[in-house]
């Protein structure tokens, strides 16, 4: 299948994706190495086929990477037909075997989060032993009306809230598709006559992100028929202030173990000081923080309560000193 | 009842409404005149009987407002019960019939929107002819929670997304139970022996937002049982950033029939100049801004495309000229 010989509709919003990449997302995609997150589901086969037809006029160089994961009795199957598509598109593909089970054992996570981790951790593998410019992953519009809800239920602040980036320079992580709606993505393969294979997992109600997709977004599409549009928008309007944020918080050194945040940065206004010290926790690993703290810290910095700690998930902590803000880590006891 | 005589939890609860409405609010209820939005519905009733109790310590001068809508069986009988309670707790109360059907025929407008809209007139004019300092009213966290979701659908952006403000010093209005849920409201009169007329029309499914309340909240609950919390500290960081980008703005003059926007004022980041716009149409009267023709708008001044004009709701018109943008309305042809 070449890109001359779509119905003219489908070439155009095909093409519609290195525009997306260049205005939006500010990556040109010409030249570009990729390596394709491919599960086989509907999403990933549109996008795998999509990057096929833009191969040549782009010159794309095509890498495929398929997770077994081993989860669910499709899984063979699954795998099987990945290595049966890319043999016909002529895309190497990359295939490993996760063990989620062997991971949760030992990390005491869930198995979704543990699925997603071992994932992401391959699809990186790939991309650094291929050479690769990006990791590119089918999440599309209505994933991100999705992430929205599932920010604001998890009290993501602003920007967060407006829903995953576009583009994740230090993952090298591209999503190119975020501007389709999955009906688009649907209606590509059906008049293209290609199948693909279901993820039944995606309909079991015992995950939150499903409870949201089948149960809370139809309710809030009644309401508003255009809701893919009107979450568009709000991402486009997060992405603008998270470039505002990005410029106007000062540059800050890796903040390492130990950092004394100097009290000459602290003198801005209390919406800059809250993205300073979202910024600094974030930098120092893992552990979601929330908004309350954050207000907490900058209380007790405004009324100069030296000494005050506040605690942050994943041992993290900030004292209110004479000379600033310190943030560490808790000191765990032997 | 006083003050004194309520159960110590209740009485802490109470005292925390000027501590909100100062620390929060920034507003100091000592020696103010409150005109106090009175439906006899559970939370305004909660309203008036928290702010009687307040009435001794606070200084406070009450005047109640009760508007008959003349649109259920029960106004009459409400209309009745106000007095009553009124009367009892010695506080003026201050009545009006609102004809709206009658404004309906003449507006063309939707029947709760008039019914907003004359109901907000006869408040202000109690507050004028009283010489009152705030219209109070009775939205509590729920309400707000219920709000965010709604401007979400309704496609607000940041900060309006994060719901309506608690203090309005255009308007003269002043929200002082935002930080209370509902259940707390009911929990107090219950404990108090205090009654309330349910108000039915809260229930009809042929509103959106009562649609939100009851079929959309539930399940956002479900996933998030401290959604209340979740939405006040969203609600939190709005008022914060909504309080930068006033000061970050530069000021203006009213903006009159046509305005020029100098090119001077064009050269800050696009975070900047979309608030910019909005500001400016905002101030030129009624029409919802969407965010899509704000970006129109700015693409075309950065491209410099002179000549161009986005038309906005409103009739009112943005034209790109070399010395930066024009904001006038659409001429209409007679």
């Amino acid at each position: 299948m070449r890109l001359q010989e779509l119905p003219r509709h489908l070439a155009r919003r095909c093409l519609g994706i290195p525009r997306f990449c260049r205005e939006t997302l500010g990556v040109d995609l010409r030249g570009t190495r990729l390596v394709v997150a491919y599960s086989t589901g509907l999403d990933s086969t549109a996008l795998l086929h999509l990057l096929a037809l833009l191969r040549a006029p782009l010159d794309l160089t095509l890498v495929a990477a398929h997770a077994h994961h081993g989860l669910r009795p499709e899984s063979d199957r699954e795998l099987e037909h990945a290595e049966a598509v890319c043999a016909r598109l002529e895309i190497s593909v990359h295939t490993a075997r996760l063990d989620v089970p062997a991971l949760q054992a030992t990390s005491g996570q869930g198995q979704e989060e543990c699925a997603r981790r071992a994932r992401y951790a391959f699809l990186d593998s790939v991309r650094r032993n291929q050479r690769a410019d990006w990791v590119v992953t089918a999440h599309h519009g209505d994933d991100l009306t999705e992430d929205i809800i599932m920010r604001l239920l998890r009290g993501t602040g602003w920007p967060g809230l407006g829903g995953m980036p576009g583009v994740d320079p230090g993952r090298a992580l591209l999503r190119p598709l975020l501007d389709w709606e999955k009906r688009e993505l649907r209606a590509f393969l059906e008049e293209t006559g290609t199948d693909w294979c279901e993820d039944l997992s995606n309909a079991s109600p015992e995950r939150t992100r499903n409870r949201v997709r089948h149960d809370i977004l139809p309710l809030l599409r009644r309401e508003n028929p255009s809701l893919f549009k009107t979450a568009t928008q709000l991402w486009t309007q997060a992405r603008i202030d998270e470039e505002y944020w990005n410029r106007e918080l000062p540059e800050l050194p890796a903040p390492g173990r130990d950092f004394l945040l100097d009290s000459a940065l602290l003198c801005g206004h209390q919406a800059k000081r809250l993205r300073l010290y979202k910024t600094i926790l974030d930098s120092m690993g893992p552990g979601q923080t929330l908004a309350s703290h954050l207000l907490l810290l900058d209380k007790a910095w405004v009324r100069k309560n030296c000494g005050r700690t506040i605690q942050f998930p994943g041992d993290k902590i900030a004292s209110v000193e004479p000379g600033g803000i310190r943030f560490h880590f808790q000191k765990r006891t032997p």
